[in-house]
Parts: C-alpha cells; sequence; structure tokens
C-alpha cells in the first residue's frame, strides 16, 4: 500500500477493519485513520462514507461503539473514520485543552499561527484522504457520502456543502450547526482562523446552507436529553436557514438521548440506510 | 434504590442503559456493573442475562462495544455486566500486572492472603448481584442466563455449570475453558486459590462438565485468528470433555476473527438469539 501502515487489523461481520497510519502532506506530519471493508469489497468497487467523529475522540470511536459495521456489510459500503486532528506536532499547548487543538482540529484549514502549518483538517479530509483511499482500497469514488457527530457532524456538514459534486448525501447526529453562534466554535474559530468573521462563514454550516444550499435532503439526529443542546449546538439556527431557502432538513429530535455513542448506535441503521 | 449509586444512565435503543456503584458486602468494598433495560421492562419484569467480561475490561466494555442493546431491545431481555474484579482494595500490588489482581478477577473466590478479603467474584457473580438485580430492576429473576468473553467465558461456564437451576442457558466467546491447563490460569489459581490443586477444579469449566454435565446445549464461538488460541483458551480440550459426557455443546470455530470485541459484536445477535 502506499505510503500506508497498517496498525492493526481485525475482522467484523465478514469484512475487515483496519487502522492506518500515514505521512499527510496536507498536515505536515503522521495522521491516523480507520476503514471498515465489506464483504463485498472483495469482489468488487464499493461506495465510501466518511464518518467525523467529534472533540476529543479519534480513529477509533466510531468504529468501537457505533456498531455501523453490520449495517455497512449489510449494505456494501466501505467506512472510513479519520482521526480528529494532527497529534504530537510539538505546537506548545496542543494537548493542553479538551476542546481546542490536539482531538479537536475542527475541519478547518487553520490560518493563524501557531497551527496554520498543521491543522489543515478540512483539506485532509476533502482532499488529501480520498485520494488516499482511492489509491489503496477498492473504492467507488464516485459514489461518497459523509456523516459525524457533534464537531464531525459540523464538518461533515461543511464538507458536504461546499463540495456537493464529491459528496453525494450528508447527515449528523448532534451536530454543530451554528459554530459562529456558540462557544466552541468561537473558541476554535478565533484561535485557527483568526479575528476576521468573514472567514469564519466558510466553514459555518448554517452560513452556507444559505449561500449554497445542497442538491439533496439532510438528516440530522438530535436527542433531546443531550446536555450540549441549548449552548452548543443549536439546530434551530441550521432548521431556519434551511427554512429560508427551501433546503430539505429532515431534523428529528430523538426524546430523551442524550449526546453519547448510545444514542449514535441507537440510530445508526437509520443513517446508513440514508446514505445507501 | 437500595444501596445502589447511579453513575450515568443512558437511552440506548428505546430502553435505559445505566451505570451503578454499591458498597459490597461479598467483596468488601465499593463495585460496580451496568445494567441494560429494554423498552420492554417499563411494561414488566423481563428476563436477565449477565455478561461476565475478559482481562482488563470493566463494566463498561461489553456496553460500549458489543451492540447488544439492540438485540436485547428486540428480545425483551435485561443485560447486566458486572466488573471483572474488585479495585482500589488497598492490597499491595494489586495494579502491578494485567493478567492479575485488578481487571482479572477470574470469577474465583479467592481463599489466599492477601486476596481472600476481597477477590470473592464467584460469590458475587451468583449471588450478591443477582438479590441486587432482583431487589432494584424489573427483573425475572427464575429466567437468568449468562455468557461471557475469554476470562468472563470461562467465568459464566463455571458460575452455570455449577448453579444449573440458576442459569437457564449458558454461551461464551473465546472463553478460557481449561484454565487449570493454560498459563493464565494457573497464574491466578496458583495465587488466589492455594497450591492445592483439588481446589482447582471446581473453577475448571472442561473438569466441571464431565463431573456434572449441564441441563442445555452450550454455545461457544472461537476466531480461528485468535492469537491466544492455542496457549490460553484451548477449545479442544473443553470439547473433548463435553464428548466423553455427551454434553450437547455448540462449538463454532470463526474463519479469521480474532479476541476483540469486534468479533464478539459480529456474533452477540446468534447469542442472544440463543439466551432469548
Amino acid at each position: 500500500m502506499t505510503n500506508l501502515n497498517l496498525i492493526s487489523e481485525s475482522k467484523s461481520f465478514g469484512g475487515k477493519l483496519g487502522f492506518y497510519s500515514h505521512p499527510s502532506s496536507t498536515c505536515n506530519g503522521e495522521m491516523r485513520f480507520a476503514v471498515y471493508q465489506p464483504p463485498q469489497a472483495t469482489q468488487k468497487s464499493v461506495p465510501v462514507l466518511y464518518f467525523l467523529s467529534g472533540l476529543t475522540c479519534t480513529e477509533e470511536n466510531f468504529m468501537a461503539k457505533s456498531g455501523a459495521q453490520r449495517y455497512a456489510a449489510e449494505y456494501g459500503l466501505m467506512l472510513v473514520a479519520p482521526d480528529t486532528s494532527p497529534r504530537n506536532t510539538g505546537i506548545a499547548g496542543e494537548d493542553d485543552e479538551w476542546d481546542f487543538g490536539t482531538g479537536a482540529g475542527f475541519y478547518v484549514d487553520a490560518t493563524e499561527q501557531p497551527w496554520h502549518q498543521h491543522y489543515q483538517m478540512y483539506s485532509y479530509i476533502v482532499q488529501e484522504l480520498p485520494a488516499l483511499i482511492a489509491t489503496n482500497f477498492p473504492a467507488q469514488t464516485d459514489k461518497q457520502g459523509i456523516f459525524g457527530h457533534s464537531m464531525g457532524g459540523h464538518g461533515a456538514l461543511v464538507c458536504a456543502l461546499r463540495n456537493p459534486q464529491l459528496y453525494k448525501s450528508v447527515s449528523a447526529f448532534a451536530p454543530i450547526v451554528a459554530p459562529m453562534r456558540c462557544p466552541w466554535g468561537q473558541k476554535a474559530f478565533s484561535r485557527y482562523l483568526g479575528s476576521n468573521q468573514e472567514s469564519w462563514r466558510l466553514y459555518d454550516a448554517s452560513e452556507l446552507i444559505k449561500q449554497v444550499g445542497y442538491h439533496s435532503p439532510i438528516l440530522i439526529d438530535q436527542g433531546t436529553a443531550d446536555k450540549f443542546l441549548a449552548e452548543q449546538l443549536l439546530p434551530e439556527v441550521f432548521e431556519q436557514a434551511c427554512a429560508a431557502v427551501n433546503q430539505p432538513l429532515n431534523l428529528r429530535y430523538q426524546q430523551g438521548y442524550d449526546h453519547s455513542y448510545y444514542f449514535i448506535a441507537s440510530f445508526i441503521e437509520d443513517h446508513i440506510r440514508y446514505h445507501a
């Protein structure tokens, strides 16, 4: 495999789950990701579904906890889960905060020092990683979808809205849909992107949807017992933005569910089927 | 709830997953466990299925990684996953080894010092925990099953074979079926139970099955790519013991699967259905 280091591999639901590292030119250092190849991938190329994880996660959380492999095997989809940031870059303080730096790349291309040199997660997700997948795995690169959770739901929406030709479908669990208006987003954007909020709009799903729309309905699940709902997630902002431009949105409030992977696992089947 | 401290709770597949701690009289200190109550449990009492985890695990691994809740919700079973040992007992060296002491209680009642005072996992699993469940949850206590993984597969088999009236069914993933003959078991038994190997027989499924049999067929899944298969797990020893006493055993070798929860998740549906 080109430039890929296989860290571990496990058989899962008749398919193959691998964890990889590779030197990333975009992030200027080692990056990690996980790939689940369904049983069908031994016979033919299959569509690819990217999952972007939330704050503090690695490439492992989704594969270990979501239960997605069962449905990826059923529908014949490849799953790709990248890490949530560069790690061990040497940037001073990178590990000091759980919601910024390591584990919190926010899927943006940082323009500010000292993050600029490594924190290029947006370009990594939409360009370098898909190219690597296309080279090394039996992927139908013209059939890509993307989804994610929390910070990764934000990332999935931004990647899809800005690249509708690359992603045929997008969905999210408890996404940060209005990062310009919430503390997590304001903290990350001000330090990765600087104080000029014009540059933030490119990474705010509620701003983007009004500018560019999306070619397909968007599916979002949101738990009503999610402790981050009112302050950080703000689904009503995205709902209003979609309504303003007649963007079809299926925003489902799931009664009593929280922000955890137990919530994700409970509805992962619907999302996999939606993308399939 | 009697003597129970709720640590956290998440909705999962329409049911309720809770993590609890409580003062254990059997283990002479705090113990932890997790309970998944399926949606049906809001209306009536439901059967209970205990899962015993393997070395290094806590009460969380099974609930986070196995995907069992989906099927427990479908079949209306309560799942109970205890921790794998007492913790923070103050015994010198309890945390020093990954395969002995903390996270490695081996589901025995220790007779040797210094473990004797806390490491009473067998009695905890078959007596104290079920009594606690019966008092605090809508459990059909006359309908209990038990299963487990690796060290926990050993524990499940031992608990079921010695208490066939308490457990209507037993199954296991990659269990340690002949602990008297493998390094993990010999290390644990010699230090928890002492040098008299007669006392070990009470905790060795391959010895027990020849003495007492079991009233129902036993289901075991074993991955062929499991790195512990040849040295530690020895399923062929149990298979021969079952054959010798005409004990029905469904030992399934799963081609290419390893020892991880990815293996467990791939076959958990079969086990839940078997117990249901």
